[in-house]
């Protein structure tokens, strides 16, 4: 384990900062609403991030706020807001800056990734922890003890796909688990398991979305000649690749890259893309409008 | 002047709607108290986006509001949104709707700025009225011809400049200009000038600013060998090439390029982020912050 | 039409500058057969790029040289390449710098790409002939005329296609039309016409292919939520969408995109990536591989 | 150390593949020679790229070849090419597949480079040998354990500073380095270290140079209100931040992102933009023109 370095990122989540996000039908007076009980209860607000989708008709909003000096406390803070979501049918969910999100990698055999992603823990641009990695292969558990993360492997075969799984789903809810990222996971989660964590899954697809769907997404660009390849991270839902885009990035290539030099290109992105996603679902970023994502990066 | 075409934007500009600019000294309660007030008059919040700069202890933010059913009218609004202001200390501005901003293009020779900003306005990318160009050449006077726009010629030379500079601020004063872009102006205004008109002038510099300020920044670039050239957007102050940046891109290059390869590649550039930050004006999502802008995007 | 103004490059096309374009199956010896056979007619060579495809087992040459000093002539000269081009079965092209490329711009409604195109050509930075523009609509006439370049209009229903597309490919010919520039020209091409004009039609799509074929890119980007929007350049064969692609590039965009701004976004990018891939062309810098492309930059 | 993994690029460097890197004035009759002695020996020529630079008068060109059917041997061929090269007044430099250069890599305290060249490297997409990591702070070593490389460490002082960096001038030719990288090193490296290495050595600077030259550029960036940050990296010569430019990269930022945002994210750039001119030059890509770069990538 490498020593501890300073942080890359100074400021700290306090104790004491609240992230309020919020999406509901769209209608007058949201706003107001939000802002009054807020200040009414001493909480500052700091910033707010709000879009209104006409074509659905919903709203979303997030709020970031300083609850240190609260005239009431968390607690009716908290009832309050819930008094008005009920008011104006919002689904909400308040965060607090000294609850860490809890991770767990999906890896096979590809390492870079994991690797992109856990420096990034350890140099605390990651706010997280991470308390296991989960993979259908030994090849990268050098890499999880270097790191002191422990590693379970579940070897996968048809036969055994389902049990696994239930296996892998009982330790993920013992650990507490909130996010599930799938760093170049190579097995395709049961449909069973996805809908146990909804809007929890991020994976990593190397393509641009939604071209070249499917397998050897590097093989399909090169036979097909594109100038750029992509990179797209999305929620899993149970229509492979179909599921919410959360971030996509592209590279240029030409006529000279080969399928590997393609490959080699893409693993750049795939980490960078993959990386920013995870980085702004545990900043409270990224809420879900039907098949699409509203970022407030 | 060509035909008529379908407007690119299906989003009109309706009467009704407010767009508010606000900057002051960070304090509790702002957000609260404005999104009260406008509440409190019927006025429904469309959107709204926010900044609070901690090294400068500024508040920034811009609120869009349908005041289609106000319970009064907008005179007892602004006065209301008067009193919040002056109990903060804010810096405000308020635009409606179905006022168009006027905006006078200043060129010399070259013509891809203006014939790209023209164009862009007569597909109403653009809205906005453009009563005059004015130019220290005759060159460019057809394409004002075309677009039947009235073409002002002010030749400069040392002896005339304080003059012609007279001759030009009363004409863009009595024509009610709101902002001037310097679309490749190739004469340095006077300072005198400049002042007249603060934060509403709008300059393109064909370089990545800071990078090669000055004259012939494509030579510059050539002779350093840099591999990317960039383009940079900004209020013009007394301080040349050191006001706000509103807006940067870049394009790559390489050894291949000569001068001229970069001139022409950086053309593009230089509509494009030109182009850009006048909407950004225009659409009132521009703050200024000393030297740097909030840019409400 | 607007004065004429300097040349944005300054590198005029001699009269003896020849670009030879040469594929074939690889074989050992090719590059030293040209270099030599060029060398020995005294012609010098001023730079060369290659590429070899180990898939296709293809070879792809571009040799630009100065032919000002010839020990022999031109015809000579081309007579000893074709030789050469015989013993290695090679496919070739020479063009000399006095000759200027002829093309066609074909139009409906939408002007962006029409201007842009013709503000190139009238700066220089595209170097060819326009002889003539042709639409199934009258609304860009106007544009035509500015640049005084002939408009023909061919309205297009299903009863006269055949015969409209008949009289545009005679008007084409009569015209000696090297090449077809689809400037976001809405009617789709019959397979007679195409196979006319191999190689010779280039067609700018509003998405990144193969993301978003058919019609409505944006609103289809839109719908999907992706995260970048693009736009491709590409030969046009009779599998439409599907031709060899030329050049691409994105354009970043958010959930606060609505269609209309995928559209606005996408124009600067249809204008930029369909100048490049025009200019790549009359440059002689394509060569076509199966349904890919050499492009040599 | 984790676990071999499959290489990410299928094409071996075979023993037989030379490449050939030449410069010198541009004269007639060059690439013909070249090509013909090459031919002559039996050597297959794969691909060639060339590069005339009309103001330095310059001529620039990289061939890599086959030599696995020469019809005389590497010796007998090298001296041809060196009777060329004499004749031209060349300067050349050969190099062999079977011939692996050799890196050192200096750090400091920031360990996203160092990771992020090793992990390429374990992956193979660096080919090359890496002895040793030089530092001047014992931060890093457990990542120079993992990875099992030798660690060194020479602390610096001013009284120190010479004694130091001859120590590890010797350690370096002792181990016959023929690349030195540094890695984000926060110590600068005295005139005569550098003259002992020219063109030998790589840094990354951590902004669009020539912009924010010198120290703590992030800040720099940030107090400018820039709205891109890039990376660099050049050659290091003496003149501190102005050697030859390898390859520069950039990303978007706004009002919102911090100093410490701009950190982070440029800490991605920098480990890009700096591994990409790493496998430039372990790939034979680059020649220095004067203060400039030719990069055949």
């Amino acid at each position: 384990m490498p020593p501890s370095l300073p942080p890359t990122t100074s400021d700290p989540r306090p104790r004491d900062l609240g992230t309020l996000l919020v999406s509901c039908a769209d209608r007058r007076g949201l706003v107001a609403a939000l802002a009054q009980i807020l200040a009414g209860h001493g909480a500052n607000l700091l910033d707010s991030d709000q879009h209104a989708d006409p074509t659905a008709g919903q709203f979303f909003q997030r709020i970031r706020f300083d609850a240190s000096e609260l005239r009431t406390d968390r607690a009716t803070l908290v009832r309050g807001i819930g008094e008005v979501a009920e008011r104006f049918s919002m689904k909400w969910r308040l965060c607090w800056g000294d609850e860490r999100k809890r991770v767990a990698i999906f890896v096979s055999r590809y390492d870079h990734c994991l690797i992109d992603l856990l420096a990034r823990w350890h140099s605390r641009e990651l706010d997280c922890d991470i308390p296991l990695i989960v993979s259908n292969h030994e090849a990268l558990r050098p890499i999880a003890d270097y790191f002191q993360i422990p590693f379970h492997m579940f070897p996968i075969s048809p036969e055994t796909k389902h049990a696994q799984e239930e296996a892998e789903a009982a330790l993920l809810e013992a650990e507490g688990v909130d996010l599930i990222v799938l760093a170049r996971y190579m097995q395709i989660l049961s449909g069973s398991f996805i809908e146990r964590f909804p809007e929890r899954i991020i994976n990593i697809h190397h393509s641009f979305l939604p071209a070249f769907k499917g397998g050897k997404p590097y093989q399909q660009a090169h036979a097909r000649g594109v100038k750029l390849i992509g990179a797209t991270a999305h929620y899993t839902t149970v229509n492979l690749d179909e599921g919410p885009i959360i971030e996509q990035d592209v590279v240029r290539c030409s006529h000279r890259d080969r399928a590997t030099d393609l490959s080699r290109k893409g693993s750049d992105l795939e980490k960078v893309v993959l990386a920013r996603a995870v980085r702004w679902h545990l900043e409270d970023r990224i809420l879900v409008c039907g098949n699409k994502t509203v970022v407030f990066a």
